[in-house]
């Protein structure tokens, strides 16, 4: 904690903020772990008590007892995040958003909804299924909307209908000074001021706290279908990729399964598809453009060594399939009973990325431990599960050797260290070696806002004070 | 100016800036004329010298002699901005970017390319044509990359292909305080850190100087067909517009132009169109889906009291009228000869835009002067031109008074001030409307990044110092 401990702070305050949440205020020893907790490789880091606002309003009176008290502040969605990117690493209020689980507003002839930080992607698509509408963001995880937006996720459909960054289109936020504060007017494009929307996504809480967010949504495409393919290599797998970005095929999903994730997938999901280098798509249109760019697709799978090209318009085929792919990272866990998952991620120009891959994976088939890679590699952004365990220092470093390479070799390649998984604690060298003359930029802004660091402090940048 | 006048800069500093600019550094009274001068209604501001830099280190010199002596810097691209965003109220440097006009690189299989700030969009597509890409963004002028991204500019192809906060995918600028920051990587997506590359876009040159931008290309579409529709009714053509979008028709551009500006671009550009509410479209796609979207849309029209619906895949009819289209505003101020152009722009939710029309519409019939409406009405923005007399004060006043109305009513339908034309002198007061508790973070971001309130001064913010 910044100021002083949590049972320092004075008795009357804390009683007025008891007072307000009763047991919406915990401190409970089993719920701080599980809010300090990470879903992969970081440490646990308790903090001292976890609040449950229902209100922006009850954020307000959070915010507000946090900066008279000098008192960390770390907002908290699933706990979904991959870089201890909500641990409690200086202790203070997790401020755990499940509560604010409303759907606000549904605007049909806009294309756009508000909904309340805390409402998960899934429960808002049911929202939405009689409406003829979608949110296509989708990184897998059942994360809240607020998360999504602060750590900028994308996923699957990135490649088609973008990231949060297009996704959101306006923010409502307590700022460290505990204001209100809307960021963005309703239209679809606006020239008035500065971008303060594109600024809290990918903040990752430390600039204030996400309580509403505007979202942009799409219409349920007329046809969707899917189809998957093995690749007898993994260079073919991945130039039919390229090939289909640079033709201009407006495909929806483009997924890369190397051979150790398929084996992976097969075991935790009962399916028996060829364990090989493996692509699933997806495609959205009308029916007769749905079946032209699977056919063109498929023309370049054939032309890159793919093999059965297993295209299904069928609903139950397609749903297996992204269950398969979504369950992808507990798969490759449970590769190695009692293992724990390191995840990183990279994204590079898609034009490197079949280098990029191949190198990686030519450091992965030396590894000691199982380290699959799965790929949003449409955006040019892949992943690397290590699969380690936790008590084997020397497996640790093994990791942290290969992780080093793959970041320096996209750095290399004018790629980033995170397509979207964001710094969190993990990455926060990393940033400084990527964007190195821009990061100052980014502590004055943080000074800025958050003058006294009570917004989730530790995160993103060091040695901030 | 801030310190104190151009005159009493010390001699030396004066001496060495003289001595690395040479020709290149003016105090011509025309050429500063040349610079203060707004394209529309604000008065003229000169600044006191005009650079031409060539290179980012000489802007970073520039910078540095402006940090240290306090001096104005007003980066310039093209004049063609129509809020005052480039006159020099406060005096100093007018920073002149069109000899930074190189096409640095293109990545034909990245999509994408980096350009000198100075760079013309036209220029840019000229460089582009014999690779099969090109850069959609079409504001109309043939205005410079860095200014479009510094006013977050858009225009007619922004319905399918987005705006420059799209369009931008990493900047190269000039800090205040001197300093050469790159925004981001050339990845297709990050989450490494703050949205550097948005705050810069739409900060209208308060923030910095741009000089590099990479930007998002586009394939060539493999067909493109325009078509032009005259309706009954105002309402009619815009109901067309709202069904289009609402239908997810990938339409590529649709403008909408009322019965003067239609009588405007008749004389100016010696068609023949019915001189009434008219849509001017545009289609991209393949020679069946062009075809398809057309249909779709030619019936739509038919339903809302649409005319004769003029479909052309010509290369020569399209060209035409996108010209006449182009050429809008210089055919609605040769209505009035002597006059000048009010423009302004407001952006709605596209639910909220035909009442918008309409009410807008019912105060201009009302008018002393003419007022054509033309727009980018697929994402609910339109403009309205006043041309006016700049010698009748009560013409003035009366331009005001329905511009008033008309932003008070987009802000009343959840939308913007300006959805194109940027902050500059004219909307001051309207962002404090808009936004309210969200201009206090946008002050302090700029005192953090501009303490000295060197970059582009008196824009944007009212009283900052």
């Amino acid at each position: 904690m910044s100021a002083s401990s949590w049972n320092d702070l004075p008795p009357d305050a804390l009683r007025t903020l008891r007072d307000r949440f009763g047991e919406r205020l915990t401190t409970s020893a089993a719920i701080r772990h599980d809010h300090g907790k990470s879903e992969a490789r970081h440490e646990t880091h308790p903090p001292d008590a976890v609040i449950f606002p229902r209100s922006t309003d009850e954020v307000v009176s959070v915010v507000q007892f946090c900066a008279a008290h000098r008192v960390p502040l770390v907002p908290y969605g699933a706990g979904t995040s991959v870089e201890g990117n909500a641990a409690a690493v200086r202790g203070g209020i997790s401020l755990d958003m499940s509560e604010m689980n409303q759907v606000l507003s549904v605007n049909q002839g806009d294309f756009d909804c508000t909904v309340q930080a805390g409402v998960r992607r899934q429960q808002l698509n049911t929202h939405l299924r009689d409406m003829g509408l979608f949110f296509p963001i989708d990184p897998g995880a059942d994360a809240t909307i607020g998360g999504m937006a602060s750590t900028r996720a994308s996923g699957t459909n990135a490649v088609r209908y973008g990231t949060m960054r297009d996704a959101v289109l306006a923010l409502r936020v307590v700022t460290a000074d505990g204001r209100e504060v809307l960021t963005s007017r309703g239209a679809r494009k606006s020239a008035a001021g500065y971008d303060l929307t594109r600024l809290f996504v990918g903040a990752e809480g430390t600039l204030g706290v996400i309580t509403e967010v505007t979202l942009r949504l799409h219409g349920v495409p007329e046809a969707i279908s899917s189809a998957v393919c093995g690749f007898a290599t993994l260079e073919g797998a991945v130039e039919t990729v390229v090939h289909t970005i640079q033709l201009g095929i407006p495909i929806a999903r483009v997924e890369f399964l190397d051979d150790v994730q398929m084996r992976a997938v097969n075991r935790w999901s009962k399916t028996d598809y060829p364990e090989v280098t493996t692509l699933f798509f997806e495609f959205h249109g009308s029916p007769r453009s749905v079946e032209e760019q699977a056919q063109t697709v498929a023309a370049l799978a054939a032309d890159n060594g793919g093999g059965d090209f297993q295209w299904s318009a069928n609903a139950e085929d397609r749903s297996r399939l992204w269950k398969a792919r979504h369950e992808a990272y507990y798969a490759a866990l449970a590769l190695r009973p009692g293992s724990i998952g390191w995840p990183t991620d990279v994204c590079v120009p898609i034009s490197a990325l079949a280098e990029c891959i191949r190198a990686t994976k030519a450091d992965l088939e030396k590894a000691s431990m199982p380290a699959p890679i799965v790929g949003h590699v449409g955006d040019g952004n892949f992943h690397v599960v290590f699969v380690v365990d936790p008590n084997n220092p020397a497996e640790l470093r093994e990791a942290e050797t290969i992780n080093h390479a793959l970041i320096e070799r996209a750095l290399a390649m004018n790629g980033t260290c995170t397509g979207e998984h964001g710094i969190g604690l993990g990455k926060m060298d990393w940033l400084e070696r990527e964007l190195g003359d821009a990061v100052p930029l980014m502590r004055s802004i943080k000074q800025a806002l958050d003058p006294q660091n009570i917004m989730n402090p530790g995160k993103i940048f060091r040695n901030l004070g």
